[in-house]
């Protein structure tokens, strides 16, 4: 029996979960927030409940310094002795990571050189895997990688139709990304049909405020919605997605932006928010929708159409699909969009049953029992993942 | 019975067909290249044979009149008073041009203020219409727009999620092209199938040096790969189709290329080109492959697989398709490709016979008789459906 601490680390952020190990108990789990800033949040959930407080807190070691004191304040443990392994989320692991590896030094300066492909994420994830090394320097660590599921893509999936020379110098190919997501889900689906998932053709939809479609088959991800980076795609949450590319020089030119600024309104101010006018959030385009808003039925039917269409074409990809997944915030919850999405796909096989359709995070059938291609809802566990892996490579 | 001359201009290039109406004769059809460059060549076939003349060709208005000339001189015409109207083929109709229109100083001034939105063509085809106005100032003469076939593509397939004000105030949303191509080949398929193209789900593969797919849904386009530009989509001979957009400042940072640099490269150095290193004609990407060119050969699987997934993503934007439809110089007759874009659809009832996908450039039916989506090779043939609406539109 052993305790594995998943760590989540943002530039300001630092979302933890604290397992016993294999039972994959909660112990608990909580987050700090406004690191570095004015008025930090630490939250931790206690026996169900939520503590809050607010305080200074300067940077990533003293954060985890807090969560530590407070792991054994509160009598969660009773020693930091107790804590047998610490698992990091770590956003790219370029081609070198197709599966999560122990942090060592030389690892480490890996994850800190694949920056160059993740600049807004992998500095984040070396200060949280840093700070933890500066406070527990003796407990064995490991990164999980968000790309190392998708490295099994073949070619003809991960190469864009560009000068070959960009992949070969500069790393320019699709990696994906919510790759520990779409793996848990994968492999809880073949449990729950009962059916290695060697045998299974399966699509994951993950769709939370980023989103991302994956066409798994035989266990391994053979092609996924995003790119490059988190951005292309499906519609999101405020992600455009794709574009033609050639819109860059010609919103550059209407509105006097440099290329960073229209990079900056295709990742923060576009996709549901963007059109819509009103808000990133599905729920609230949901409502305004029922209020009657054009804008936000249209934003809901973009985000929808999207999804429904690479659906139909990694059915394409794979000859086929035997199961199609829902997992993530708006995968888990969103009734209207998991019906958008599923509606007219009779002609592959998809039966699917609204008052079943109705369910809310947590795991379910959507599809009849005698429908060809079986419809699935599974609440994602980044964390257990993490958890996992620690345990699996701390030996 | 009437005579009518399709027209079709580029920067320095003008082709030509003149047909007899309504029976659709060809009469005789030609090229002038490098116009207003050195050795401008004038090709014209005469009873099947290609004449070549290399002379001066300063401009468009003198390309026309050595055209008209010729005409008459070689016996084709007796007198220009037999030309009844002029059809130009014009790239960009915006949101203004629904379907073709009489060329009048109004809908001339529209599709000059049109070439913000198609400055590579529209100007080229501005020049085509103003060098036949001063020839035969008096002949009745009509647009025809690439993209008028697909402003009935409703919002949920046009609309980008980039913020809503950019498709207010700048037109920022999918026009889509070959338009005039997509729609001779679906009502040609519906007489092939002998249905009313009312009642079918189609989707139409043009497979050119540019290449774009069409969900066409009782008659009407409701979805299209290529974009606000001829861009995006598909990979192409030279053009990249859709990337992730943060490529672009990715590639500007690691080259040093400008953003118009860089969209050159997207448009004239990817693709088939990019992938391979060698060729954008794809029969040399065949030739390479068969010769155990690896790069050749993902070329080749990339180019096949993108189409492959808009199949099944058009499939499931209809839900369901009845026929499925291959035309332009790689679609008519690369045996290759098609084989590639069509293995793995059964799940989608598309049963195939490779005896019958040898044909080249001739109409044929590619599936078999029981198979419930039908596969067809239909030529296309933009020119006729030129002259069709100058007949209709002069009256």
């Amino acid at each position: 029996m052993v305790k594995i601490i998943a760590i989540n680390a943002g530039s300001s952020s630092l979302k933890f979960q604290l397992f016993d190990m294999p039972s994959e108990t909660v112990l608990t789990k909580g987050l700090v927030e406004r690191i570095g800033l004015d008025n930090a949040v630490f939250s931790i959930s206690v026996a169900g409940e939520k503590q809050t407080d607010v305080t200074d807190i300067p940077d990533h070691a003293v954060a985890v310094k807090i969560l530590l004191a407070k792991l054994t304040d509160l009598g969660i443990i009773k020693s930091l002795d107790e804590i047998d392994g610490i698992g990091h989320r770590v956003v790219h692991g370029g081609e070198k990571f197709t599966d999560s590896v122990p942090i060592t030094a030389e690892t480490l300066k890996e994850i800190e050189v694949l920056s160059d492909l993740a600049p807004l994420h992998n500095p984040a994830n070396v200060v949280g895997i840093k700070a933890f090394k500066e406070v527990l320097p003796n407990v064995p660590s490991v990164a999980v990688f968000d790309t190392a599921f998708h490295q099994t893509m073949p070619e003809q999936s991960f190469l864009y139709s560009l000068p070959y020379d960009y992949y070969e110098k500069y790393g320019i190919r699709k990696y994906g990304f919510h790759g520990t997501s779409h793996k848990y889900v994968s492999e809880r689906a073949a449990e729950l049909l009962g059916r290695p998932v060697e045998h299974l053709r399966l699509i994951s939809c993950h769709l939370g405020n980023g989103a991302s479609i994956a066409a798994i088959e035989g266990g391994q991800s053979i092609d996924t919605s995003m790119g490059f980076t988190p951005l292309a795609g499906v519609a999101m949450g405020t992600r455009s997605g794709n574009i033609d590319p050639a819109l860059i020089p010609y919103i550059m030119e209407k509105t006097g932006d440099s290329v960073i600024e229209v990079l900056d309104t295709l990742n923060k101010k576009s996709g549901l928010l963007g059109i819509s006018g009103l808000s990133s959030d599905l729920r609230d385009i949901e409502q305004a929708t029922e209020d009657g808003d054009n804008r936000a039925k249209t934003a809901l039917e973009v985000f929808a159409s999207r999804i429904h269409k690479y659906i139909g074409s990694y059915a394409a990809r794979m000859s086929g699909v035997d199961a199609i997944i829902f997992t993530a915030g708006i995968g888990e919850n969103s009734t209207e969009i998991r019906a958008r999405v599923l509606r007219g796909l009779e002609f592959m096989g998809v039966y699917w049953d609204p008052a079943l359709n109705k369910v809310r995070g947590e795991e379910a059938f959507l599809s009849y029992p005698h429908s060809p291609v079986k419809v699935l809802v599974i609440p994602t566990n980044e964390e257990v993942m993490i958890a996992r892996d620690v345990v699996r490579l701390s030996n």
